[in-house]
Formats: structure tokens, sequence, C-alpha cells
């Protein structure tokens, strides 16, 4: 508990007094900014020679010549003629894609700028369930910047399909927004289940609703004819899943607001802006989000400045631009009084910015605090301890054995045709494909030749040892070799694909030992590590190092004959029994086609 | 109690289901609209063939083509590709400047497609506190459109410069917080308290806040330097006392919403609007509203239709008009999800309109039920019984005579200088002017030659028997009368004004027989009376009649002479110890450039 930097920011009627007091020059202020170009996102002005004044972490006076605001020990601060933009807002996202805790997120976007950022923990929900997302929650409540939680709605993503480590219903949603800091419900994913009145859909945006807070949408389909406005009557306020710019226009006709991604792998923003750019949609209701970003993304190319710059150079005005990660995004939060706007009252959060257009961030200042100059972190943040539970996720019931990855065939000698996993360039549905295989001794055989290899998911919450073998093609691994992850969404069990038993067992039982990750192994060396000791999903180290160590697992799978682009996120996305078409669980082989269980064997 | 208007509209929760079963087609909507051109707020885009689909009093599917939403008992209106507007929202307004119950005034206003309402109760607040404020509560409730109220904040508006039938603090107005339909803070009118930090206004915004509702905002200065900066730190997010571009710039900048007002005596859009059509600001935090209309404005101009109407008149882009007192609205308010748009899950208040520039309204609907057509009322609403605490306001203690009207001189014979509260025409300011009058037998006399006669504050709220006597110029009564009123802003005793003694004692009399209202008096003959026996300040007729009887009384009192433009409103405003420069109450005469009670002798 960093009890200190939380108790700076007061709620705002305990401030109320002494906000006023500084505004007409009562009681001097914690901070002014003197000669800023304001980046007004209420009024879409850009004003010259504006001043602001600071106490208690909030805005108090925002206009002119703040001189009467400055007493002997306000801190002063010379914007020097750069513009002052309101901290940005990250409006959807899972700080697990970052394999980082909270803080080390916080510590790697800040300095680009982002100050508020409301975060699903979906993932961490699957493992450990209500528990888990009152770990997150409890560590965002300690930031020194805004990390507002979204309650995970579907967990797990597909009941019947699977068996994560958790499950939540509308009776734990319920109890979770009561919680301080819970601001809504995460991405409705259960599209299908919200336009047939899913009981637990039902229950969980009903309570939300009566909560008054927001119901996040997830809508991850083409079709915007009648499944489209079923989804749309049960409730979800938003939706980042368009990718066209005729899914943004029909989700603001409807009352939603789009939330364009760009992600680490999300590139969702250049078509779907054009709605704006192009068709003249207003763009009050469009919002900017990452959804997913990886730890290298953050260190080598950015966080939502990459977004808005991003947005920019697809020929949006940049205020506009910056209304959609500020002032949009705290309204559909309902947190217009809070943040999201340079304007007394509301945090502190601000950029200063030598350039508009490129969005060049000087400094970051979040509650009246500078916390970042020059990309570097300024602030401190005091680290964050996990409890034991979330440390100790990875059960595996038994140490595994090379025979656990034996795929037993109904006939001795000959062949036998199998059902194979499919992995799509740069997709994430995968193809439902056929091969024929060698049997020795009753077991059937890889065919490296032609790119079929052997996926396992090892079940890892529970410690029943169970492992489900099956087929898969794309990886291209030539050599020995076996890359194992306890990151496998959405249950988060262990998926394990590789080329030989031996290495398969090793690596499963690598990650058992370190409480999970993801590893590559060879001929019983591992080649690559990134421990992700937290439910088996989160390191504790800093967004560099955890960069580089997955740096060092991408160069392994090159290494190793695989030319994707997004090797590890492939390998990851193999338990998605929500995508289709063919897909691994711990129930079995799934044909998301269908929705069905299906035999390994054709 | 209309029980079975009120069960109409449940909760959205409890329609969910069935809003996704219409959009999916399982259920046959209640009724359902075809080809409209859909005058969408969110995309401001104007979409033609658009059907809706309405269940429950909700929208539940709003695109092209509802057939698959009709069933047998659905009603299907063909809206012949006219326009589909979302009911107008009026954002902040006093029902009992109409002079009408809040039933009536929702008869008067529907057929001009008004179907949601923000309302301060602030003038029953004077007379009957916190009952009288949940008696307008409760009858709001009832009505088959949106009637919220706003908690009044400044009751009384001047304590210690008067007394009014009851006041309001912080305790009261964080109870009614609680009550279902306080949507938040009334107009926060006492500015210099805010910025000041007087306890009653901290408490009352502190209470708005905490409870997480909109804190209405009143800044009557055209001073934007510091004082209006101090009143913005404070925390009201809305002000419609702007009448310049630049006050409506202001405030949008320091992230309020700008209410512009086009009331019955009040012209304050074409002005402001120039900050939308000339400055370029952002129009979504601009929104429209009528804060006083006379029932003879509901009668012959209209309400809501007549403000867009003049927004449209003005060069503003129809749809964004629109936006102004619809979406923006209903935003502000913190009920987006609601109302202030056609789109699932939203309240079906709706207009068809067959030209949107005039904005021609031919049918309103509200809640899925048919309200109005061609400007007269087509649904019922049932008349409302307020109890008998509310009919029964005007304590005089006495019947009043000739004597108590009586200004006695500090000298018997000869001549004695007085204050005169001098009306200036078309402005609500009064001048603080002087006066010689001649003295007979000690008694001041008149000097109806120079436009001098006498007011008089007869207390009502104790029945103390008191009146304080003074003297006013501007209204040019030549011949024998007095008219007396017992809505008298803002504390609501009654003020008299009259050439002679006698009329005035009969005119006040009157009034405490029919328990309030308006009455000119000529010898002793009655002239005209507008009978208002709700708490002095309203009627329980329609708007029609009360709207003739005022005429009438306009009538009276040009017959006497006076030939002010807002004769009674001017009459009315003599008692609101707020507004430079002489007013009266019942503390005596107050000299509002000081703050402070003075002598009527010089």
């Amino acid at each position: 508990m960093n009890a200190e930097i939380r108790d700076t920011l007061k709620p705002w009627q305990d401030s109320q007094r002494d906000l006023v007091n500084v505004a007409m020059g009562r009681k001097p202020a914690d901070l002014v900014v003197r000669d800023g170009r304001w980046v007004n996102v209420h009024s879409g002005e850009i004003i010259d020679g504006t001043d602001l004044a600071v106490i208690d972490g909030r805005f108090a006076y925002c206009g002119p010549d703040a001189g009467h605001c400055i007493g002997e020990d306000t801190v002063v601060v010379d914007a020097g003629g750069r513009y002052l933009v309101p901290g940005l807002c990250d409006a959807h996202m899972h700080i697990e894609s970052g394999m980082l805790t909270v803080t080390e997120f916080v510590r790697a976007v800040v300095p680009h700028g982002t100050t508020s950022m409301f975060v699903d923990p979906h993932e961490i929900a699957n493992v450990l369930g209500l528990d888990g997302v009152r770990m997150m929650h409890d560590e965002a409540l300690d930031m020194p910047v805004n990390v507002f939680v979204q309650m995970p709605s579907c967990v797990p993503s597909a009941p019947g399909l699977e068996h994560a480590g958790a499950s939540l219903g509308p009776q734990e949603i319920a109890e979770a927004m009561a919680w301080p800091n819970i601001i809504g419900l995460g991405e409705v994913m259960n599209f299908p289940g919200v336009a047939a009145n899913d009981q637990t859909m039902v229950g969980a945006i009903a309570a939300t609703v009566g909560a008054g807070k927001t119901v996040g949408g997830h809508y991850a389909s083409p079709d915007l004819g009648i499944p489209f406005h079923g989804y749309v009557a049960g409730g979800p306020e938003d939706d980042h899943e368009g990718t066209r710019a005729e899914d943004a226009i029909a989700r603001v006709r409807q009352g939603m607001k789009a939330m364009l991604r760009l992600g680490s792998a999300w590139y969702d923003v250049a078509e779907q802006i054009k709605a704006v750019t192009e068709h003249g949609i207003d763009p009050r209701n469009v919002i900017l989000c990452t959804d997913d970003c990886h730890s290298g993304t953050l260190v080598h190319e950015g966080h939502m400045d990459r977004v808005v710059r991003h947005a920019i150079a697809q020929g949006l005005n940049p205020v506009t631009a910056i209304q959609m990660a500020t002032l949009n995004t705290a309204q559909h939060f309902r947190l217009e009084r809070e943040l999201g706007s340079i304007t007394p009252g509301r945090r502190a959060d601000f950029l200063i910015v030598s350039n508009l257009a490129d969005l060049a961030i000087d400094e970051v200042w979040a509650r009246g605090v500078k916390m970042a100059v020059d990309g570097k972190l300024a602030g401190e943040i005091a680290p964050y301890d996990y409890p034991a539970a979330a440390r100790n996720t990875v059960r595996l019931g038994k140490g595994l054995s090379a025979d656990d990855f034996v795929v037993e065939a109904p006939v001795n000698e000959g062949a036998v045709d199998v059902r194979v996993i499919g992995v799509i360039e740069n997709q994430a549905p995968t193809r439902a494909l056929e091969a024929t295989l060698h049997v020795k001794g009753g077991v059937v055989q890889m065919d490296l030749q032609n790119d079929v290899c052997q996926i396992a998911l090892v079940e890892r919450h529970r410690g029943t040892g169970a492992v489900t073998n099956a087929f898969v093609s794309g990886f291209g691994y030539a050599g020995d070799c076996a890359m194992a992850s306890t990151v496998a969404h959405d249950s988060h069990h262990m998926i394990v694909v590789g080329t030989n038993h031996d290495d398969m067992a090793k690596a499963a039982n690598v990650l058992g030992e370190v409480g999970g990750g993801v590893v590559m192994v060879s001929k019983g060396e591992v080649l690559a590590l990134v421990e992700l000791p937290i439910a088996g999903l989160m390191s504790d180290e800093r967004a560099e190092t955890v960069a580089a160590k997955a740096e060092r697992l991408g160069e392994a799978m090159r290494q190793m004959g695989c030319t994707l682009n997004n090797a590890y996120m492939q390998h990851s996305l193999l338990a998605l029994v929500v995508i289709p078409e063919l897909r691994i669980s711990d129930v079995g082989l799934v044909d998301v086609r269908t929705f069905e269980k299906v035999d390994v064997f054709v």
C-alpha cells in the first residue's frame, strides 16, 4: 500500500473551499504554470497566454495571468508558449497484455502522456476470479495516475467449452460494482449471448446499469444487420471491435461510442477515422484506445501518444484527436467533473507539448505532480507487493513426461486422418485443416516437412495433470523444440507447441517451476524464458526487462524456423475457443464454427 | 396520483430482455414507425428510410426495415418520409412562471414538442419549503413525459434581507438528493456567496456533487474576471445568465455548459449563438432553455420549438440546434442512456416533423404514446389534486384597511424627501431615486403628476399583519387604482402598488380571500383577477384560461395608464432584493448596491 500517494487526491468536495480560495487569490496555489497555449477540449480552441493554478492536485484557475494565485511556496513553471494538453486517457485496455503489473505498466506509459486508464483485468480474472480483480483494483487505487477498473463480464469466455481458473456471475459483478474503483463493466464479448438474452449477460449488464456505470461492448462481427441491433438493444455502450468506417458509423448512429483501437497488433484507427474525416460523423462519439499493448510497444513506440499521433497523421484536426483521448473518454465514463480537460475542479493531469501535430511531449504532470520529463519517468512510484496467492497459480499436479504428449492412434501401424489447427498469418481466426499422418507402434507421428507438429493444452488451475493433445500447422518449426506459455487466452491454462515430446514436457515443467511465463526449449535447453510469476500472466520486472526477454523469445522462435509476424501472440490465442475455426481447450478440440467438441481423428 | 401513467415507464433493466427480443424479431413491438428521416443527434446525420420499433415506451430498434418487429397487435405509423426528431428538452425552467401547475404546464408544452423538462421549483420553495418542492416533485413523477426536478439552492434568496415562507439549508438539500426525481441542484444564484465560500452554498454544492448529480449555475454579472473564476471553482456546471457571445465562450472554456435562454422576456440566444456561428466554438457544450415562460407565450408562441426555431433562424445548422435541445441536455444531466436521442434503450420520445428548418411539428410522441397532433393535445393527462396545505398560503392575519398603507411623515405639514424605487423599462434592475413629497395632516402624499405612487409589501406567510410602505415610480398610473400580487419574487409576500389607500387595501383583501393571485382594483371594483390558489403562485386552470385572464390584467394596467412592456413582471420583481438598486422586502426598503436596509425618508 502506497498510502502517501493515494492520499494526495482528496475527493473534490474536500478541496472545494481551497479551489475557490486559490481562484480568488485568497490562498496561494501549490503550482502555477505560466504562459501556455491552452488546448481547450471543451471549446475546441487553442488559447494563447494561459496560466493554470493547481491546489490539492486539481486545477483551481485556468485563464490569463494567475499572478494572484502565487505565494511564497508556490512552484512556478514556465510553459514558455508551449501547448498545455490534458493528460491522455486509454479508454479500454488490458494491463496483462503488457505482461506487467499495474505499477510497471504505469511507469512505462506515464512518460508517453497517459494519465488515465480504463483497464479490464479479464486475464487475471480467468485465473484468480474476483480475488484477482480485487488485487489489480487495489493496486490501481495506489497509482499516482488514474487507473479505473472495468469489471470483467465474460469469465469464462466460453462456458461449457472450457474450464477457466474461476468464473464470475451476476452476483460477483453486482458485488464489484460497489468497489471504489470499478468504473463499469468490461467488454461484453459474448455478443451472441446478449442477443439471445443469456441469463449471465442480462444479469451482468443490469447490475452495471443499476449502479449507474458504463457497459463496455465487444461486437466482433462484420454483420451490421439484426444480430448487431439485438446486441445494441441489450445495453452495451461502446465497442472497439469495429474495423471499417461503416462499423464506426453504425455504432455512433445507435448511440454507442465507437472506440478506435491502435494496439501492438490492432490497426483499426486508419480505416475507421474516415467516418469523421470523410463521412463527416460528429467526432464527439469517437474515442481512442489501445486494447492490448506488448511491453515492447510501450518501450519502443509509445502508448496513447502513439495513438493520437497516428490519428492526426490520418488527417484529423489535432484538437479533435486530443478530444477523442480526453474529454470524450471522460464523458463516456461519467467522469467529466473529474478529468479529461484542463478546467477548474478537474485533476491536474496535463502535458507540456512543444509540437502539437507530432505530439512531442516535454513534460507529463499528474494531479499536479511532475511525473515525466523528456520521455523519462521523473516522479517516484513505489513497488507493489502482490500477495502470495497471486504467485502460486501454476498447478500441474505432477511432473510431466514425454508420455503425456503421446497421441495414441486407433491403429498400430499405417496412417490416420487428423484434425489440424491451421494458423493464419496476421489473423486471429484459425483454419480447421485435416492431415494424414503416419502411425508407428501405435503412436501418431508429426509431419514436420509439411509443418504439422503437436499442440497440447496442459491443465494448470486445479492440478488435475490432464493434457489435451492435438495437431497444429503454421509455425514452421523445423528443429527439435517446444514452446510453452501460461498466457493462453482466455482460460489461461498452458499451451505447449512442440516438435518432440521430450521438449514439450521440459517446457511445461520449466513453467511449473517458475510459476508461469513463456519458454522456448530446444533439446532440453532453455533458449528463452519470460518469467510471469503473477498469475502466470505478469512479470514484476520493469517494462524494459520484460520487453528484452520477450524479444529474446521472438528470436528463439525465429531461430527454430518460425517466420510468423506475431508468433507469440498466435501461440497464446490457440485456446481462445470463441474465435473460429478450430481451437484447443481443457475439454478437447473445439470447432468454433459449431461450438462443438470434435475428435482429433477425422 | 396517476398510477396508471406512472407505471407505463419501467426502469430500463425491467425492459432489457424485451428490448432485445423486439430488436431480434422474437417479440412484436408495441409500435413501429416506418419510413422516417432519422435526425440522428449522435452522428449529426439525417438518415432516410428509417424505421423505429418501440416496446415498453422505449426504442428497441432504429434502422432500416423494422418489418421483423411487427406483429398482429403492433401499431404501425407511416412517417411518410417526414423527419423523426428526438423530443425536445428544456434544460432549465420554472413551471411557476407560467402560473400553472406541472400538469397544466405539460398539457400546454407537449404539443410544442417538449417531452423533457428540468424544472427548478424555486418559487414554491420560498412559500412552502421542502414540502412544496416535494409536491411538485411528486406531481412531476406522474406526468407522461419527463419532468425532472432541480432542488432549489437559494431559499431564501437574500438571507437577512427578507423572510421567505421557508428556508432550505444543506441538510434539506442532502435529503432531497435521495428523492427519485431530483436531477441536481437548481441555479446557484448566490454567486458572491459561492466565491466567498458561504457555508450554505458550499454545503449545497457538496451534497449535490456527492450524490453524483448536476450543479446548476446562475452567474448574473458581466464581470468575467476573478469573481467569475471563483464562482466556477466552486462547482456550478452550467449557466444561463450570459447575454453576450463572450459570456458563452467564457463558460464553455471553463468546462461549463453555456445555457442559452429564450423565455417570454429573455432574448439571450441570438447574441450568444454567435459563439458557435461566428467564433467556431464546439457546439456540444451549448444547451438551449427557456428559464421563464408566461402562459401567454406557451399558448400563442410555443415553448422549446420556439427556441430551436429561433436558433435555426440565427444561422445554426438545424441538426446542431436540435442537438442543443436534446443530446447535449441529456448528457449534461447524466441521462444519456435514458433520453435525448432516437436510439435503442432510450425513452421513445419523438416528433414527426414535416419541415426541419421551421420545425413544423405534426405529431408528438412520448414513451411510445401519441401525445399531440397538429399542435393539439391528443393523449389524456389526468388532473392532479394539490393537497390542502398548498391552497392555504395567503395568511394576512387580519383584514387590511386604508390605514395600513398610510406613510406617516416626521412633520405634520410641508414636504419630505423620500426614496423612490424607479422602474426601468425592459430591465430587471431598478433605480434608487429620490423625490420631494407633500405632507398633509402628518401623512405623506403621493405625486401622481410626477408618477410617484405607493408600494407596499404585505407579509403573507406568517399572518403578522405587517405592511412595509414605500414609494415607486415608473408605472404611470393616473387614475384611482391598486394592483396586488402574491407572485412577488423571490420571497413571495404580497406586493401592492396603488394610487390610493382604499384600493390598496381592497386589492390586498381580494387576494387574501381567493388564496393568492394578481388583481387590479379601481375605485373598489375588481377590473381583472388571476386567481393563483396554489401557493399563491399557480392556477389549477388550463393555460388558455390563465393566459386570457393575464391578458385582461394587462389591459387593466394599460387602462389605468401603465405603458410598460412587461408591466406585470416589473411589478412582481420589485421585492427581488438581489438585483440592484432599490427594492422592498418585509424587512423594509433595501439598497441592493450595499445590501443594507435604508429608511424611506432620506
